[in-house]
């Protein structure tokens, strides 16, 4: 994980870009793990940094902070963030708490606890929002690319694949000529604001329009997360399938069988994110395919279906006035 | 492993580059898995192929050999190749058994009872012969990439990694460019003649000569499996960095700490795989550095020290009969 360049440099940008909210500052690192988000914040000038890491790894963190020369601005803490008592309220909490699809094994749940006990008032959290997306893509490797493997049909061993994908949505890259619809935020997280309860169940039922003839084989979900800024551009720190890939890839729910899908088709899809009652911090993700003709469509929908080539026509006729005269 | 193409087409080749060691044979195939190297021989036209598999993987042979129309010629049987009785002798012994670095939970014991049982005097094992390979090599990932991490220094880390990976040897790619010397093949097995014996030690005392100014930082090993061929020049299968990569990768031996070497400079070093008591299918690797000034350089060693460039000087007068005169 910590090879993952594209999150070491979201957060160094982010941490660097804003020094201001950094210098002679409190900060708390939630989950520390290595400590390295702890040294960013010490060299953006922190006056304090508690660095709290439940894992043996705080060794590592502690370890980290001496070899880098500040073991006197980060204070390591072998604990759980829900079990430590701080001294002080802090000014900023950092912490790289995103698992798979975000949620997956993350520690969002502890960062809520960390932010309600240590953060004061006009405390900035980095990052400060996260945004959930999904879209409709091909997954070749677990279709048509076993049609075919050296002249050997394999076709029923890739309906065994699907089978085991569909008991554990799949982690993997996504390549973006996958994506087979402009992909939908189905769900944002204000870090200020959002409560643990909050994150118990999260639905999207969204119809989705084919950009292209296509083979429809799975539902991708992935996430963005963004870093508060009072100077510049926010950054972004984003693991969408046209982004530089990072460790979390994208996750796949893979259909157990495909849809061949023409440019304009819509495709109806209900994704239901639920905390599983063995552990909090897993999830169960259900996909449930629609019929496109027995559900309303949005406003401006683009598919091809008549009633919304109509309502479009309409809608254009209003917004042009053509009905005023 | 199935998407391992580099494998399958290595297999492919060498079973229909020889169509006629297949053409209305019986051959066995040693821990089948899905059946695909079966169903090859079957293409190539053998008569009756034996599909031994221990796992529960032998059902998914089953429907292989059936969806491409051999379930006819391929008999699939679930057990292990040291309790299976078959009713004849067999022409052909296919297998893909190797492990990692050739033997770490390959399956050449099993291969090696089938043949004793099964195989027929004038009888082909595919493939036919597998040599192993070590060299010198660099591996930054545990050294100097963790020098620098986005500004922050995490050798400690990297001495962590290093430990780790004293205990157990890494299986990673390793770039061609990061092996410093001419490989040894140190062990040659000739398949139709190797005993389960000769599998218990290994052993490699090596100098070799460093190809550049570099770090050295481990000792890499890989195999390359050769097919019979009586037809074309003989299918190998590689795992050499040299080659495209293979779901074997290499197989490396992280030193404790790097040593910097110059070009021409002698690396002596003694390997040793040996059999772990716990599991007759796992192997203890032993790197011991050895000090090159203590033992004897072979007669032609290309390195710079003294003893080997006064050496190489006579033996090339001699050579040149420079002394007859």
């Amino acid at each position: 994980m910590l090879e993952d360049s594209v999150r070491n440099r979201a957060y160094r940008k982010a941490i660097f870009d804003n020094v201001d909210s950094f210098k002679g500052k409190i900060v708390l690192d939630v989950g520390a793990g290595s400590g390295i988000l702890s040294v960013f914040c010490a060299q953006a000038g922190a006056s304090k940094v508690y660095a709290v890491e439940a894992s043996e790894t705080y060794k590592i963190a502690e370890e980290i902070a001496k070899e880098n020369g500040f073991e006197h601005v980060i204070k390591v803490i072998h604990g759980r963030v829900e079990d430590v008592e701080l001294e002080e309220k802090v000014d900023v909490i950092v912490s790289e708490w995103m698992g798979f699809y975000l949620l997956h094994e993350g520690m969002l749940d502890s960062v809520i606890v960390a932010r309600d006990k240590f953060l004061s008032a006009n405390g900035l959290m980095f990052p400060d929002s996260a945004t959930l997306y999904a879209a409709p893509c091909s997954v070749p490797n677990m279709f048509e690319d076993w049609e075919d493997v050296e002249g050997i049909s394999m076709k029923s061993f890739a309906q065994k694949l699907r089978h085991q994908a569909s008991q554990k949505p799949v982690t993997a890259i996504i390549k973006s000529d996958h994506i087979l619809a402009i992909p939908e935020a189905f769900c944002w997280f204000d870090l200020k604001e959002v409560k643990v309860s909050d994150l118990d169940t999260i639905t999207v039922k969204h119809i989705f329009v084919s950009t292209k003839a296509a083979r429809y084989q799975g539902i991708s979900i992935w996430f963005t997360c963004t870093f508060p800024s009072s100077v510049t551009e926010p950054v972004i720190l984003s693991t969408d399938p046209d982004d530089e890939p990072t460790h979390w890839k994208q996750t796949t729910i893979v259909l157990p069988e495909e849809v061949a899908v023409e440019e304009g088709e819509p495709v109806a899809v209900e994704v239901n994110l639920k905390r599983t009652t063995e552990s909090e911090r897993r999830y169960n993700i259900e996909v449930t395919m629609l019929d496109p003709n027995e559900i309303d469509h949005p406003e401006y929908c683009s598919c091809y279906m008549t009633k919304c080539i109509l309502a479009k026509a309409v809608l254009k006729k209003y917004e042009n006035n053509e009905f005023d005269n």
